[in-house]
């Protein structure tokens, strides 16, 4: 008997059938002894009609009361999902985030978590009654209804996972696991049984979105083992297969992964803008003018080079933003002229990144340039790159993202056998 | 400067349109120097949504379950009109029940307010800021969302406005106030700028779907002045007419009222069924056995007529119940007949009652007389007959109900000048 938690997406609770075979997983934990927490989701589409209804009621509206909107979608699930389970002879009753509580810092709309009081759900769970847990939701210090932010469930369910201790985190969505790249793009795309967290935090970064790139980070720092299947697999299936673990993806320490490979997959994005300051004067104080403008204007820079000219008295930056935030970027900087000379500022949005991901990295040289090697045989122009102990990002013409992914998917004996 | 509770039901809110609407009226009042607390239902068609969803997760659905998924409805509706009262200029924070709090008692589905902690609101009001409460739901004693039954808001509304010491409660709904009849019946209906609480009480029993009985109750209880009108009137428009009020109908004690009327409408209702039982065993206990386990299954009985039977010995007794209880209730007294003896059982759905009611009819004889003379005129069978103080209900044949209440409404004065 173990502690578990559960977590359903939007698609898994779509509608009442969905619903009903969510909760079949669920009873079959439940059978098998374990005590469950539920965590769910709103019902796919929904969020997005109630941020509509926010944006329609007003642009500028008040996070508080679009945090108190939006988070009706997660209690109506809950208490959904506490009726089916019952239903079906499973004791279960549903918690909203301020009936935890679930406590939040301030920062409504994308608020993160404080603290989880979990000892009313752990008495309740010991009596072998299922907590079925609004996902996205908590409490913030006004008293007031607080989200995570969008895909802020997944979030929900690791940190409550780490407050309960539970054994797994399991995340029950509309894909059967992590693969080492998007199978649309590489038909020899394959299912990866274990990925170490750090390798799924750089990987959900870089644009893989089967888990909110925070629920990663807490998974990892609070070492929750999360699993990640489909909801769609039929629930009385036998449970395990090769390895002991049903069809999914572990997200595990390293230390849990025998076979560790170089490369673990190759993510891409292509949510990305360039932006580039030609001959800006070469003064101290001038980068963080630049980045600090944009820092104050809430816009995330990811990859930056600076490049010394040739005259020694300007330099090139270039650096990359959120296509969202291109236009806003774009005219921050040329504001910015007045108080930083330079030449000219160009940009595209035409652009894409592609990352090559591994642990296996730390210990082994050469995966760079086997990489750079490879783009480059197939005529893809490298415009950027970043580098950390365990990824290579490449900035690339957005039209070759497809080649360059299956280039470097190839290269890296990651296709399917 | 006083306060005010201002009512929107479901097509008052029904879209951001609406809302827009709405917020005018509570910013006019604003505006006025008033401290306003406005109280909203779900958007016209929610609830019925969620309930459709609760019914269709299980028809056995826990009660609290219920209550936490349809209660949603307010709070998005809660949440919006905050938003467009901010984009409007005017200050405003949404109140979901459990934060005022609000409380209940435990009859989750069917709750009664129990007691409103309004000092929070009364702090805020004070500043100028508009408290918009999410009506139909409270706070349970086990710490979970409660609500107060279907048009449960009228009753939120009313009983905000007597724990605020409202100077108003004004209901804000999709007609412009309480007419003699059914407008759609008599052409001629007038709509009355005045109605005392008993009166008010007595036509929304009896079929005036304006306002929820309980909230009526209340309102008499705590003599909360009750102001009904059109949410589809220009907010703009100047809000005085003949007798210092806008067009709608004030629901006031009769004190108030200077001109009375001696009937002041006629109400008729189609949900009933009527139950006759022929030859009952006439013994003591016999009405209590019947009547007894009726009320044991929750079946509301409304008319009893219980004659003396030729014999001496047995004896007839006739009763009406709602048509949805109908079919529960005949089996109910099949059932019955192994411990009562009875000759026979028959009933009808195809009834209808038919009320007269006015304050007037205390100090006036004859008033009774002459609506049996008119019906009878016409030849309108009365089947059944009972009376108050104030109204005189007549069971008839349901093919009649337009032509007694056209028969009633013109021989009282009733119809328009």
């Amino acid at each position: 008997m173990s502690r578990l938690v559960m977590k359903f997406g939007g698609t898994s609770v779509a509608d009442l059938e969905r619903i009903r075979n969510a909760a079949r997983h669920v009873k079959r934990e439940v059978d098998a002894g374990n005590e469950v927490a539920v965590v769910v989701s709103a019902m796919a589409g929904e969020t997005n009609r109630l941020v509509s209804l926010c944006r329609e009621a007003s642009l500028m509206h008040d996070a508080r009361e679009y945090d108190s909107v939006v988070a009706s979608g997660e209690q109506v699930t809950s208490g959904l999902m506490a009726i089916v389970l019952q239903s079906m002879g499973v004791d279960a009753r549903s918690w909203l985030g301020w009936q935890i509580p679930l406590r939040t810092d301030a920062a409504h709309s994308v608020a993160r978590i404080a603290d989880i009081d979990c000892r009313a759900l752990i008495e309740r769970m010991g009596r072998q009654q299922v907590a079925v847990v609004a996902g996205f939701q908590g409490l913030a210090p006004d008293n007031r209804v607080a989200t995570l932010g969008r895909g802020g469930s997944d979030t929900s369910a690791v940190a409550l996972a780490a407050a309960l201790g539970a054994e797994r985190c399991d995340i029950y969505t509309d894909v059967d696991g992590v693969y080492t790249t998007d199978p649309r793009i590489v038909a020899g795309a394959r299912r990866l049984p274990k990925v170490a967290f750090e390798e799924m935090l750089e990987m959900a970064s870089l644009g893989a979105k089967v888990l909110q790139v925070r629920s990663v980070e807490l998974a990892m720092v609070h070492g929750v083992r999360t699993f990640v299947r489909s909801s769609f697999d039929d629930p009385d299936a036998p449970q395990t297969g090769p390895g002991n673990l049903p069809v999914g993806t572990l997200i595990c320490d390293e230390d849990e992964i025998v076979e560790k490979q170089l490369v673990t997959g190759i993510a891409y994005s292509r949510d990305e803008a360039k932006i580039t300051l030609r001959r800006v004067e070469d003064r101290p104080g001038v980068a963080a003018a630049i980045f600090g403008a944009l820092s104050d204007a809430a816009i995330n820079v990811d990859m930056i080079v600076q490049n010394v000219s040739e005259d020694g008295r300007t330099t090139d930056i270039t650096f990359t933003v959120t296509t969202a935030d291109y236009e806003r970027a774009l005219h921050l900087i040329e504001n910015l002229r007045t108080q930083v000379k330079m030449e000219s500022v160009t940009g595209s949005a035409d652009v894409a990144k592609v990352s090559v991901i591994g642990i296996g990295m730390r210990s082994h040289a050469g995966v760079a340039a086997e990489a750079f090697k490879a783009l480059a045989a197939r005529g893809i122009n490298i415009q950027l790159i970043t580098t950390s102990e365990i990824k290579i990002s490449i900035l690339i013409d957005a039209a070759y993202t497809e080649l360059a992914v299956r280039t470097l998917h190839s290269i890296y004996d990651l296709d399917k056998t």
